[in-house]
């Protein structure tokens, strides 16, 4: 009988939490850490060891994913000094999937190789559901023989797992979808917007352009929502407001000019400043209820 | 035997040249003008009847459907002095796909109504293809009798006829089709502006990023032409630019402010001042190049 490699996973939110559970049900044994020991509860359960510190999961697995709040926590339970990083075993591997800064991607990974460890960023995408339904896009970025090594465990959490480069370059993939989306949400807001001031009834704006040129998922699936006023949160704004500064922080970087990003950027935060950081970002259409002031 | 309906059909490019074919492949009696002469002959050798001017074909047909360039030809075609709305037969209904102005749709109307016809408009969606396989999704206003009447025409042109309501209706539906492409496009460029700038492979962020949450049409479709420069007219950016300057006004008179349709104005402009009229809309990308200065 073959030992399957020992796992940790830091962040049991609604993504992690089902993400670790596919791990688990895979017969891999399981070190976990989460800020708010409750959510761990279930996985404890069946079988998952509890650590205090993220530095203890480290020091008990040989593949460590986290999926956390934002760069400033990825920073801290990586590079702090009982962190990830200090504390990980020579050779294993380090994985993070939370959406952060491609920057401190690469920064992770070069303090990670100096301690004879690898470091790989692999964020996310196809929210609760595709958490759920092990049915993830991953987009993974560092060492290629690593990404090979940890492929299987992977495996076990997303259907279309793509190395995209370097360390980095997941979060840069990720990036491009966040960009793509903001864009998009504006676009889906103000026809709808249009098409409401115009008299139209939306169910059938809806069934007429989502099927042509127009169509896309954000249409399709956020633009019924809209319709009926519905601004429960499948991605919250405050997180979505976070991944917006993150590219255009890049962007910038790069001497990019990005005004269709910006723009939504600003959009986004007029919104979060009208107290509606909990909604889901569907809720963009909010702004566009009489005019928009930005 | 029941005789068919003669139809008229005005403006014979290459949306309206498939469209008229399947008009005459279903046996009814076809009248034809075109500015260019030259574009009818390939139907009037199947038996379309040529007329000189917009107004004899009025006068020859109990149907007449126009797609010609701007809403300017628009209102000349139909309000000038010899056109349409003075040489419609009485009872007959005029229907516009050309994509023009929502209000001078409701003129339209207002002046045929007042001579005893119905003119309706009833913007198409859908390209070339779309027209080529009668498959496309054509938005129509008007009176609502009149739609059922001339539904059996329509449906030999497109398989989604929805009526959207009343005069205009149709050309608002179309605004929102156009509003909603705008800033998706715009999204699409800068998520491969972003992508190219982080030295990630197109492909492979095209693959990754097209199958979640923004996936569109534009992406999945335009994308890999943006990725290899490939910037060939499927729909001209002199066309786009004239819709979104038609959406702005009306948006405008609804004292809607839309800060996405602007801005992708504004980019098509620069565009068009580097001389990039002829390209299809998927060349906004080329603004991204090095920088945008918009």
């Amino acid at each position: 009988m073959v030992e399957k490699t020992p796992v940790g996973f830091i962040g049991l939110g609604i993504m992690g939490g089902h993400m670790a559970g596919h791990i688990l049900s895979a017969g891999h044994p399981l070190h976990v850490h989460n800020r708010t020991r409750a959510k761990a509860d279930s996985l404890v359960a069946r079988g998952a060891v509890w650590h205090e510190r993220p530095g203890d999961v480290a020091g008990a697995a040989e593949v460590v994913i986290t999926i956390i709040g934002t760069p400033a926590d990825v920073e801290r339970v990586y590079l702090g000094a009982d962190g990830l990083v200090a504390r990980a075993r020579p050779g294993s591997v380090l994985i993070d999937a939370t959406t952060s800064s491609p920057s401190l991607a690469e920064r992770i990974a070069a303090a990670a190789s100096a301690k004879g460890v690898t470091a790989l960023d692999a964020p996310v995408s196809g929210g609760e559901v595709g958490a759920r339904d092990a049915k993830l896009a991953i987009m993974v970025g560092g060492d290629a023989e690593a990404v090979e090594r940890v492929r299987p465990v992977l495996a076990l959490m997303g259907g279309n797992v793509v190395r995209m480069g370097g360390p980095g370059a997941g979060q840069h993939a990720k990036m491009a979808n966040q960009i793509a989306i903001a864009s998009t949400m504006v676009g889906v807001c103000e026809s709808l917007a249009y098409a409401k001031g115009a008299g139209l009834a939306l169910d059938s704006v809806l069934k007429v352009i989502g099927s042509g040129a127009a169509q896309s998922f954000l249409l399709n699936n956020l633009g019924p929502r809209m319709a009926k006023d519905d601004y429960k949160a499948g991605f919250y704004v405050h997180h979505f407001i976070k991944d917006l500064g993150i590219a255009l922080a890049e962007a910038e970087r790069m001497r990019l000019d990005l005004p269709g990003l910006a723009l939504a950027r600003r959009l986004y935060e007029e919104l979060a400043r009208q107290g509606h950081t909990q909604d889901g970002t569907q809720a963009l259409f909010r702004l566009y209820g009489a005019s928009v002031r930005a």
